[in-house]
């Protein structure tokens, strides 16, 4: 809990997820039974992948926050537990396809899903989850509650699509860079709040706060990921440092960095990430030339302001235990890298 | 038009889609816009793959036929022609997704999009046409629809990873490999058809009987496509024959072939399907295997049977000009391989 995420009218934040999870405790058991029983099939495959998946310990903050943003407004239906279900389907849905795409072998600390069952089957089953995805979404029966999801389906996989292109282009602008994370990051949080004052049947000002924090701490998440990969310790994220690095993945660290290069430098980069030519020690070599630059700090440093407005976005939204650990929240995105 | 469906109460058919394609005419240019338009996005990759894909040339068979099962029921909206377009995308994103699967080379005789521009892109490309496909489909607001089609999504995906199970098997039976086409190709031809009286509010026995008349339809359909690739001409089909030998993947004839076959035999078809080791001159020892136990005019008259029971199924649905042509369409897909 070394960093305090503040901004002027605010009380100072606990560092913690554990006052979220906690709060959507009941709901969150509810949330696993449903993604354990919706996982299942009559084709062995499907829950042996997704179970490996399912159980490898990421920590639900998407389905939480569905959870949260309905709970607080005093929501008493059990709809916010299947769309939490299905926020969490489509996710593993991505990861599935993304470690397909970036060739990754690792995934939370354990070996990828394709590298224990193929390529074949990850983008299979990944395509069943989002089915079944789609499948509960439509049992909830809240069409925009639908709208919003589908949107939040065909931007993230715009997003890897734009991601893609930038991949092995060192002249991605910070821009750019952002396009992609809103995209394939930030838009899932902020579908995952918005359903949330959506199945409570709020009023829009309710639902446009919702989705302002998710998007928000989306960014901020996923620059505080970007940054521990050149940073934080392995155990932190479950995978080696320098993944990005070795997938030829321009993130914002490096966007910041390059933009800041000489020429020389520049040469570097581009064998490592464009040429994809890596050999012992450019992974050192890159760390440094981050922290010569400063970008590490920036990147950083970005991901709290995105934290800010992500509490400012909270004002609007009811006052008392939800809204409180919605808050922690941001500052424990933030504290992963501090 | 050589082969002429009948059972014991009809008409003769002709063996032509051309009536189903000339009644639907108008609706179908509507669908082939509002294709274009949804397979747009700002990042370029995206319409550049969807359009090689859509523009290829594909009989679009599945949204004539949401077309005409709402047509013939005087349905005066446009939601069947977005669900028609949501079906076309669900195909085509499948389509991308098979051929990363499946490692073809061809798909409709020009080269298969993942030789163009890459595994990567294909899976994503095919996430975003499955939540445009979503989208649209919110769009129309009809969510007995979408649930027609969020679990055709789901069972088609079972049907890949199920097919991707008996690939190599050549234990497989005729009800495992029933059960992978109902899945993969048979139940998007009977969610097509289902939502056309969906959308035009038509009672049970009617969504029903054109439930039943897709289903049949697509069994049909892909067992006529499992004969040709092993007998047809290849400018029926648009890619070479033997593509379901070479890239090991069990078909009905095999399976007949199999059932029906002396050791000897059996070695042949283990070294070429489970063992992918496949030399000159298998493909002819195949046919030549496929002929001597009649296993091509066996799987030709299975697809016969399917298309007479979806001759049945219409028999419920509204007499007229409408259920003329889909009666033609069934005649049309068995002719493919007379």
């Amino acid at each position: 809990m070394a960093f305090v995420a503040t901004y002027s009218d605010s009380q100072p934040r606990r560092a913690s997820i554990q006052s979220l999870v906690e709060i959507v405790s009941p709901g969150m058991a509810s949330v696993n039974e449903l993604i354990l029983s919706k996982a299942g099939s009559n084709v062995d495959l499907i829950p042996e992948i997704a179970k490996h998946l399912i159980s490898s310990g990421g920590k639900r903050l998407r389905p939480m926050l569905t959870l949260a943003c309905a709970d607080m407004f005093g929501y008493q239906g059990d709809g916010h537990v299947t769309l939490a279900a299905s926020v969490e389907f489509m996710h593993t849905a991505t990861l599935l396809h993304d470690d397909v795409v970036d060739e990754s072998d690792m995934r939370r600390g354990k070996l990828a899903a394709r590298k224990l069952w193929g390529n074949q089957a990850s983008v299979l089953v990944g395509d069943y989850l989002l089915g079944q995805a789609f499948k509960m979404m439509v049992d909830v029966g809240s069409l925009e509650a639908l709208r919003i999801l589908a949107s939040a389906s065909a931007i993230i996989a715009e997003g890897e699509v734009l991601q893609l292109g930038a991949a092995k282009n060192i002249a991605t602008s910070e821009e750019d860079y952002l396009r992609v994370i809103e995209a394939k990051t930030a838009a899932l949080f902020a579908a995952a709040a918005e359903v949330g004052p959506v199945i409570a049947g709020q009023k829009d000002e309710m639902k446009q706060a919702a989705r302002t924090y998710g998007m928000e701490l989306g960014y901020a998440f996923q620059l505080v990921d970007d940054a521990l990969d050149y940073g934080g310790s392995s155990a932190d994220l479950g995978k080696d440092i320098g993944d990005d690095f070795r997938e030829g993945k321009i993130t914002l660290p490096v966007v910041l960095a390059i933009a800041r290069c000489t020429d020389g430098e520049r040469t570097f980069w581009s064998r490592c990430l464009e040429g994809e030519e890596i050999e012992t020690g450019d992974l050192d070599q890159a760390i440094e030339l981050l922290r010569k630059y400063d970008a590490l700090s920036d990147t950083v440093e970005r991901a709290r302001n995105y934290g800010e407005k992500a509490l400012r976005a909270l004002d609007p939204l009811p006052k008392g235990s939800h809204n409180d650990a919605l808050a922690d929240a941001v500052a424990f995105c933030i504290s992963r890298v501090s």
